[in-house]
């Protein structure tokens, strides 16, 4: 059982496990299974269990976002989503409620400092997710995360990383330089109502168009297109 | 209301839904509202359910994974839900539940074929997995996949997809040409029990590494990391 974890659960967030076992495997990364062959074959750790929690934030996240902008378009839902289950978010969340304290680790990955590593972080985040969604419920997660993520929802804190034409020109630099270009394909309507088609040339080649009120927006909208195309 | 829609759902999958206007949107296209002026401020189409069908779908894969594969390590329950997941799958899924037949499409898109069109047919099962979540919630959804995708998953339907290697070379191909590398970095363990490390380097940066019992699935481990990569 690891030390304190359910007790600072329960008085910080009114939360108890049934399953004890699986609250400590969602805590636990591989490096601590591997040191301890004794108990290797009983031993759980948090991968599997991290898989899970990640649709299941992606499901609280998507449902919230829905219910809560109406009047929100397709193009914006989707980045708000991608802003809010980013794993530096995740890795910020994880501090916030201190369960970098509470990981099990292996004495390298102690050493290597993985406990303030933002991608294991992350990782920690949504594996707890995943075992209270596995535990209690997906209720008992929205309730969670309603006092954890949504109200910084409200206070702005995701709008900067909604920009669709930084985010493409990052992923396509990772894999060396390129030319990305936007160009005017069509303006259509009436001065006070024009709208605006723009596509995005990656090396030649046309990657998304979108429409929009302002080229900005189009612009935005076709770098959104860009990357969907990418991560299919 | 859609002629057929209602009796089609009730005779083949035993579904009645409550809110019918919502069953409606989920099979409307934007092009169908834009060509209806006067209704357009009560028309909805489908695109803001269809995001929060992508989410539904993905949690319900994803849990069904975790439950019937328990000793599925995670890097292979995340290929498996990718393939589940495809838009191509999807579309065959949509066409198999005759859904094509009922989208509403404006005039344009009708004459462009849009109604064989992979990318709207995957939208319009997505669409309709998030309507039939919000009417009925997600025990209903995961009856409908049982009966329309987890038997083909038992019969192997998506094993060929699983290839990360392949997917790799697909992905960065989109943006030109590129040099893809599998390096051996370790070799660990008595003969019998060989660990093997390699790593994918792409024009001469490393982009991922994975460990495995054979170098093919080390290559595959390290191919799996390197597109988790690209799609942070």
């Amino acid at each position: 059982m690891i030390e304190g974890l359910q007790e600072m659960l329960k008085r910080d967030f009114n939360i108890t496990f049934k399953d004890v076992d699986l609250l400590d495997a969602a805590f636990t990364h591989a490096s601590y299974v591997n040191e301890t062959p004794e108990r290797k074959k009983k031993l759980k750790y948090y991968e599997r269990i991290e898989f899970l929690g990640d649709a299941v934030m992606q499901l609280c996240v998507s449902e919230y976002i829905y219910e809560h902008y109406p009047e929100m378009p397709e193009g914006k839902m989707s980045r708000l989503r991608a802003a809010m289950v980013r794993a530096d978010s995740f890795s910020k969340f994880a501090i916030e409620c201190h369960f970098n304290e509470y990981i099990r680790l292996g004495k390298g990955e102690e050493k290597g400092n993985a406990r303030q590593r933002p991608s294991l972080l992350c990782d920690i985040f949504e594996s707890f997710i995943g075992a209270l969604y596995l535990d209690q419920g997906k209720d008992e997660v929205v309730r969670f995360i309603s006092k954890v993520i949504f109200p910084k929802l409200e206070l702005g804190w995701f709008d900067h990383m909604m920009d669709n034409k930084t985010e493409l020109q990052e992923v396509l630099q990772q894999n060396g330089e390129c030319k990305i270009k936007y160009n005017e394909v069509n303006v259509t309507g009436p001065d006070n109502e024009r709208v605006y088609t723009m596509n995005v040339v990656v090396n030649n080649e046309v990657m998304g168009e979108g429409t929009g009120r302002t080229k900005k927006a189009a612009e935005q909208m076709a770098a959104y297109q860009a990357l969907k195309k990418l991560r299919k």
